[in-house]
């Protein structure tokens, strides 16, 4: 067991240096292992979870018990317990990580030039991830499994209330490397918990990590973004809004605002706000709301909506900007497409948006004017997620420009290079 | 004209703010102008560049003289010296711009779930791009006109010597905005000279700023890369590599030496480094120096290299991490492919690396090990460029991973987004 006093004496800096140091070492073999190779690592790994099932749940006890004794919150404690389901499930994502297409070495593009020489452009690997979580600790695996997949070496920093079940989902990862012949320096788990050791990983350890990708709640994500010297792939929340427009189907109307509020109020693709079109309020918004208010969630409208729904309590300007990931949702009349498409420019998350209409021309405008990572026309906004795209596992989702955006899968883990084939040519 | 004194008394951080909000501001109805809406302003720009022609000369005649009176180089004045061919060039090169496929809106990948949902990946613009530039008034043209073909608005801080010559040009493209209904604030020059502007560019102007492109010398990229708190596209150096196998064909092998280092010295994708394989160099040594000392190159050997070909003199460790951008060349015999790439690993930039060579898996193995933006097989290094890939104009090289790798050109310019079309899938 881990206790805060094993961080006295030990120099942060220099430790995380050293683990910098040697992800980078790790990454260039990583970086051509074959995918036979790589996926011999990945079902190790998982046999070696399943066959510490005893050992992996004892640790998680010690975890708990510490946090029952300071106090954790509930829903906290839940996060971090595992009992065999949920060891097993650990185990079954990683053998679907297995299963994925090998981006590393696919050829995402090739031409011909009039010069005679074939152009090729290939994936590779990123490099070296930096992955800070909370208490969940399945994300050890999952996070160490997916970066392997592209390639990647990893470095992952999990929460302090986790360590002990991090340290034995760790070893059973590090099982499968060896089992594989891959370094084992491909995915390292810091071994301490002082918080310094995330200072130095978001300062990029000497130039050794290529990107930082936070898991947990809006304050560590906000911390990262704010503090990272290096590129991050996150999203600090996602404020999904659902626009009904008057051209909507009533009913379908009703199921995909249910559904995108209330299917799961806990993540990220559950919508916080719904926009209803002025001309379609007549019609569509009781029916909506009645909806809503079957399904236990609470409403926040503006004048007009509050005016046509009295149990609707008015919502107040903060309402816009909330992610509530709860039974609430905030509710406006807008003029149109284009009423919907300003307010979502003044207050969304760009992450996801969704449109409920048959007219053509207000979908088309939807879909091109609003810039957010996902734009859904007549579906969920819960349908945001790596899994529902086809997209295998994620490590997240996006919200930046740069790089990755929406779904972080395996292939968003990568990069790409050149390839140029000549016979001899010399450039005029 | 404009004067340092004309930097007094302006609130830097107030102004460069400022710019920010429009470019942000400029930036969402860029994103979907129409392609003919930004080629007739891309037209009318080059329209206005010939027109001007006279005043852009005598705009460029006082930078011209002030940089004489202030004792700059050659070399510099050489760049930044405009001639009636120069500002044709200018124009044409806009209107090549123009004539390439549009990025925005173009479909990279779709495909569907077996929930029904359609989904498509498209182009979209990144946002807002900052450029800083050092003596060229070209890239005022160049960068302005290749930001606004991707839908993307720019802040463009020229070089304090050109400063006058970057406004007249600049004056020209907003007659091109203009005429094509487009908003001024979609290509902003950077009115100051003060270096406290680019130093809120690096900061990001108050998160309006997506990426900042260097095009300047190895002080300007460094300066830029240290201290940017936004992604950059750049490279420090190009440190280019030709490794000539024992299974080459000797007469292959020397042209594309002679090629790679001589044809234009003083471009980043010029070879600095050539690597001959020791089970060669009996044979291939000699005629490949003979050739380039033909061509008037020196060379710098190991002390293998000066033993067989005594012209050589003897190259220090600095030499292999030189990026000479002259007539000279380091040269070193290593132990076949795996030799080629443990000194590529230990000094190149990441740049661009070529291999000569017959033997498949040699080259198979220098493709797949070396993590390089560009790799050739039995070409020329120069052929490292965004034109040469059939890319049309770049905006640089990029040696980073994340994003853009390799020439950025306006493709390398676009993020992209994620449209899902379904019909009423909610999400079970």
């Amino acid at each position: 067991m881990l206790t805060r006093a094993d961080n006295a004496n030990i120099d942060i800096p220099a430790l995380m240096a050293d683990m910098g140091a040697r992800a980078k070492a790790a990454s260039a073999p990583l970086a051509f292992a074959t995918p036979e190779q790589k996926n011999a690592a990945l079902h190790a790994m998982a046999d070696a979870i399943v066959a510490s099932e005893d050992a992996i749940l004892s640790a998680n006890e010690i975890d708990m018990e510490a946090g029952r004794a300071s106090g954790l919150a509930g829903a906290f404690l839940d996060r971090l317990q595992l009992d065999p389901d949920r060891v097993k499930a650990m185990a079954d994502g990683i053998r679907a990580i297995a299963e994925l297409d090998d981006p590393v070495g696919s050829i995402i593009a090739q031409w011909d030039r009039p010069s005679g020489l074939h152009i090729e452009r290939v994936r590779t690997p990123l490099g070296v991830i930096g992955v800070i979580y909370e208490s969940r600790p399945n994300v050890t695996a999952d996070a160490g499994a997916l970066c392997l997949k592209a390639g990647n070496a990893v470095i992952l920093r999990g929460g302090s209330d986790s360590v002990n079940s991090s340290r034995a989902i760790h070893a059973c990862l590090l099982d499968g490397l060896q089992a594989a012949d891959l370094p084992a320096d491909a995915i390292q788990l810091v071994p301490v918990t002082d918080r310094k050791a995330v200072g130095e990983m978001l300062k990029g350890l000497g130039g050794t990590v290529d990107v930082i990708v936070p898991r947990g709640g809006r304050s560590l994500v906000e911390r990262v973004q704010t503090d990272a010297r290096v590129p991050v792939f996150a999203h600090l929340e996602g404020l999904c809004h659902v626009y009904v427009d008057a051209s909507a189907d009533i009913h379908m109307a009703c199921d995909l605002v249910v559904n995108s509020k209330m299917r799961r109020t806990g993540i990220c693709g559950a919508a916080e706000t719904l926009l209803v079109d002025r001309a379609a309020a007549p019609a569509m918004l009781t029916p909506i709301l009645d909806a809503l208010d079957a399904a236990g969630c609470s409403v926040r409208g503006d004048k007009d909506v509050v005016a046509a729904w009295p149990k609707a309590t008015p919502a107040t300007e903060t309402d816009w900007t909330t992610e509530y990931l709860d039974t609430i949702i905030s509710v406006a009349l807008v003029d149109g497409v284009g009423g919907a498409i300003d307010h979502i420019g003044r207050y969304s998350s760009n992450h996801t948006e969704a449109i409920v209409a048959e007219d053509r021309a207000a979908v088309d405008r939807f879909m091109t004017e609003i810039d957010s990572a996902i734009l859904l026309h007549n579906a969920s906004t819960q349908f945001a997620d790596g899994g529902e795209f086809g997209m295998g596992a994620e490590i997240g989702i996006a919200t930046g420009k740069m790089h990755a955006r929406g779904p972080v899968g395996v292939e968003q883990l990568t990069s790409f290079k050149y390839l140029v084939r000549g016979s001899g040519q010399i450039r005029p």
